[in-house]
């Protein structure tokens, strides 16, 4: 089975998602920037989102580039990937317009969860399909990077009860260290 | 005529059903868990309807993977089975914000019901383009899980009448019976 | 240059447009029949623009299969049908939260009648592309039938403003002209 | 790596940028041209807009048509320049909600400002991928186009501090400037 429209079903989704969640930044009614500031958070989340989803493009296109076949069950955990990151426009909002208060922020920090575990899923599957001696699997290593990640967002979400702006900065790191595309892949596919 | 720009669109619109969805989840205007209760159907629905759309396209790709030409007619099956589709963010906004309450879910069940019908005609207007002896055709077979799934839905939309719960529950159990990729085409064209 | 990425933006943007319609049918408050009544006139103009987008993928679909390639004039011919295009989920929406009266109708009359221009001007600018003996100036001839779509639409926007309905129906029979896909471009390219 | 999906995922981005943005043409609620009177100013900010983003999806078709490679870098500069494309659906409505009054039009230009920024880095980039001998390079030469654009936009954001229409006036004039595709490039890939 081709992986082509695989790729283009995330392809789509992903720049969907990525993009509507600018309709959650409302226009406010004053023309000045007073009527901006209370959008500021908002903005906040909303770049954070949307570097996120760009790291989960850039990433799932290197993976995607290295396989060479898709089964139904890759099928199933690229839709749950998707899934996970298609709540990220309504966390990402709720966390805005309540300024990083605590729930919000937690909320937000479980979507992100989810999406690491499901992307850490749909990478085993991957491999499974294409064997432990593959290109791929080398190139994927055993994902230390990916079980930091689900490591750091259960502390983030943890300190979030605590003081919402420790989990928030938490999640902010695991976004600066996926910011480099991953260079494992690219490296071995040479 | 080629496949490929049929496979596009319909990537396209299944991609957008699937994500604008979640912008019926509105942003509560608490910041607590409170809050967010109301959202449990909402999210419910949501969530039903997710794996419906990604079953609906996993089964589109095996199928439009397994059709070597289409047709003016294909065309239109296409675009009258992504009609219900399209249908399919308000009908689960309207049974999650009316916490599956009788009607909502009749009506729920009736759209599914005719993108059931609309993808069983898409199937006969392909097997028709390739003929009864195509691998297509040979994979397809009767389409008896097709065929199944009409009669839950119409079963699940009756018994929603009396209960609501109980027409539900025919239609998480035709998902459940397609959760499982299309494996007769995948077999055949091994 | 190729017309592969202006077949995707098309195909993109058509299903964006043909998807986002849909958000226009808002949900409505209470959970019975009574309270999807005034959704009708909505769902009746939100069948005909579907249809019409259908319709304008369809051919498009067939128009750019005949092409061979594109220029600047043909990207911007193509933006230009899509900007027509991209205001029929406003028309749609107005037409059907007024019950289909003279002002709305007239202007959804208006902007089909202006895509129907713009994909006239597209079609000659292709033309030009591929000279006059070209496979796609052959296949596409004098355009008759896109000539009597214009003049239909003239007369039912004027036909409006004696009856909305009369204008109304003049618009469905150019869909019902058109339903049938451009067999002109399948019979010739055969 | 290949620049396939980059393309896909950037037609993408922009298609649904595009289409988003008449989101924002609120449905009013009279039926009479009255209604839409207030509407007039967004819908023309709505077409330089639409103008403007059909011409950055043209340039950026260029522009990729002649690259042959991408890298990690080319890839996060796309992202960046998404980014500031995908906020302007927002300021695009604040403009015209606000009938061009000072800050919406300064913010306006400041987005198309951090755009052309952008762009201009992406261009940088993919040159530095390709060797300052190779066509991609030679076709984009010293990119005057783009630097005046900038520059431009900064004149423009200046002076709408004195009257928003003047600052207007240099934001259509850009629009104007690039709405020739760019020739450099199709010239020299002849």
């Amino acid at each position: 089975m081709g992986k082509g429209r695989l790729e283009a079903f995330s392809d789509g989704v992903l720049a969907i998602i990525i993009t509507i969640m600018v309709l959650e930044l409302k226009v406010p009614h004053g023309d000045n920037p007073e009527a901006l500031k209370p959008l500021l958070p908002v903005v906040l989340s909303y770049i954070l989102s949307f570097v996120n989803i760009g790291i989960y493009w850039n990433n799932h296109h290197h993976m995607l580039h290295a396989a060479q076949k898709v089964n139904g069950t890759v099928l199933w955990s690229n839709i749950h990937l998707l899934f996970w990151l298609s709540l990220i426009p309504f966390t990402t909002a709720w966390m805005g317009e309540n300024n990083f208060s605590k729930w919000p922020v937690v909320l937000y920090g479980f979507v992100l969860l989810m999406a690491g575990i499901a992307y850490f899923i749909l990478a085993k599957c991957l491999t499974k399909v294409h064997g432990k001696d593959s290109t791929l699997a080398r190139a994927l290593g055993k994902d230390l990077k990916g079980i930091l990640s689900i490591v750091l967002y259960i502390l983030g979400i943890t300190l979030s009860f605590i003081n919402a702006w420790i989990g928030f900065s938490f999640y902010i790191l695991v976004t600066a260290m996926w910011f480099i595309p991953d260079r494992r892949i690219e490296k071995n596919m040479g």
